[in-house]
């Protein structure tokens, strides 16, 4: 393996597991893919950003290994995440003659990834399928895990399967090309594992904020591995969310209310959940779990980062009203991920009330 | 447990495993689903069929464990096996507040079965569901082993996922509203066995094919229940048909294509299996695998249950498009399962001349 493919992260799941690859120049390069069988067809999902970008790169890349390559290229954004779009993938694969053995690649951001992942989970009960995430937070986040999705008109990410794929390759090179306004949502969800789960994590970002933003490629490669390491620690103990993972969700409860109540695509996913955690560190100040500084300090690292720190005013009923539909939702309580310290958190029941507060508290 | 629910066969898959019960006036009884814990949220997925017969006493023996049950009663029918039915389980499913623990219930057939057990993989990425399966076919071929899926215009279960149940309840009085064509339709799943696994049970089916016709309950629960047992037998050791389990496709290459080239709905699916395993037997002869007398005993079985044994006449190079389309075809090769000998199968490579020889001597 040549020395520009830095490094190499495992995700031990058992016979689901894979490998990240994180680096840089690996689009380009054949031997990034060199984990993958050989086969007979191969499928590139991509967006209309995206492919005159890196689509040909990656297909030269993948000629070693596939003998018939297609490329379905969707339109951008988080409102075509939906079955519409979904339907267009099957009819393409099905069109160019895929099979069980065709291999899906999701080149891209996030959506992408989402949809990929669900199309190569359903099409024909499933087939395999690559990420190539194109942007920081397909780096830091959907690349580990297996969440894949789509939304619904009455909530987001409600129609998906956990599904893993078999390998990760997160080229560095690609966030170059990357907007500032998605370089910072990308860093809402690096920001995020500091709060949950390492608090020397939380000072090094604090520490590097500067140079994440002028994109230095030594920080941001280890902000992408650190991250991706941190998920997988939690990830590898709760594949299927069923305790420990929710977690992750930090920030995010208030952040899908964000989301759906603007309508998808306004706000970006990782600008919500910049608010999201502000709006959750003040709460857990409010059940008395942390101080007012550590409040403060979530709130002055996610503002000086350029990500928004008060919510858009719906209304703190329509809010509760958008929470009760997500899934976060259960059996009737609303659950947040909330801070015992800075680098803990856990889940916890919360009344509407004191969450009608937070709203209010930092509704612009 | 009351002696009346007669029989339980445990489907032995790791943390997935599950049991199945077959007996007689279970719907009815509030302790055929003591297995299931209680919980706040049940929703019964029906159609405007079965409801009407079975709806009120699945819900009622229900009412003991769950706070809140809904019903979504869809349009009966395989054409109906498509997004558009998922989308409004969906939609009734968000309507109705339901969340990660709401448990789904499919009463109905195998499309009920596959849409609703498909709704369970997807709805959150994944809630519990409880197979009460009420014709013949359910009970004997979909209740075990958990792959669900939607049909898509190009091929039929296309888009699915592999989800085991938490519970299957067959209810053997439900046989006894079944119409005839169903009831037949069913019976060319359970004559399935016989060929591909077990010389015996297809002896017992000859000597028993007038009572199982005739519905006589202990013929019936024996035809049910082992059949759940010899497909147990496979899908523990296959669960995602890597390989082994494949060959409880037989007769299935043909009868998707005949499904599938007359519009779904057309021909039920056990007809087009009938069909189907006549062909396949013809085309295992012509390999030279099994007996002139093999070949004819499972046509005359076939034929004697009131099955068809002659495909409608679409074509031999309409069929093989419709095949290469379907799952079965990888690698652009047709597979086929073929016999070794009755109660023996195995999955084989086959050339398009010889499907194709096959279809015209059966088209009729």
């Amino acid at each position: 393996m040549p020395s520009s493919i830095e490094d190499r992260l495992r995700i031990e799941l058992a016979e689901r597991s894979y490998d990240i690859i994180v680096g840089r120049n690996l689009i380009g390069r054949p031997e990034a893919f060199s984990a993958l069988r050989a086969g007979r067809h191969a499928v590139v999902v991509t967006n209309a950003t995206v492919d005159p970008l890196y689509g040909n790169a990656l297909v030269g890349s993948l000629r070693q290994r596939f003998t018939n390559i297609e490329r379905v290229v969707l339109a951008d954004g988080e409102e075509h995440k939906d079955w519409s779009t979904l339907q267009h993938i099957f009819d393409a694969l099905l069109g160019s003659g895929a099979d069980r053995q065709t291999t899906l690649f999701a080149l891209g951001g996030g959506v992408i990834g989402d949809m990929t992942g669900f199309a190569a989970a359903c099409f024909m009960r499933g087939v395999p399928y690559v990420q190539v995430p194109t942007t920081l937070l397909a780096q830091v986040d959907s690349s580990v895990g297996g969440k894949t999705a789509i939304n619904h008109p009455l909530g987001k990410n409600m129609i998906g399967a956990f599904y893993q794929p078999k390998l990760v390759v997160s080229d560095l090179d690609t966030l170059r090309t990357l907007p500032d306004r998605e370089l910072i949502a990308g860093l809402a969800e690096v920001i995020k594992y500091g709060p949950i789960a390492d608090i020397a994590f939380f000072e090094w970002i604090e520490a590097h904020l500067e140079a994440l933003l002028e994109r230095d490629p030594e920080a941001l490669a280890f902000a992408v591995l650190h991250s991706c390491r941190l998920k997988a620690r939690v990830v590898e103990q709760d594949e299927r969310e069923s305790g420990l993972r929710a977690i992750l969700n930090f920030g995010h409860t208030f952040g899908h209310a964000i989301e759906a109540g603007l309508g998808y695509g306004q706000w970006l996913h990782g600008e919500a959940v910049g608010c999201g955690m502000v709006m959750a560190a003040d709460l857990s100040l409010r059940l008395g779990l942390i101080s007012p500084a550590s409040s403060l300090r979530i709130r002055s690292l996610v503002e000086k980062a350029g990500l928004p720190v008060r919510c858009p005013p719906l209304g703190a009923d329509r809010y509760l009203e958008l929470m009760h539909l997500d899934k976060k939702a259960e059996g009737g309580d609303l659950r947040f991920v909330v801070l015992e310290a800075l680098g803990r958190a856990r889940l916890e029941r919360v009344s509407e009330r004191l969450v009608a507060d937070v709203i209010d508290a930092h509704s612009r």
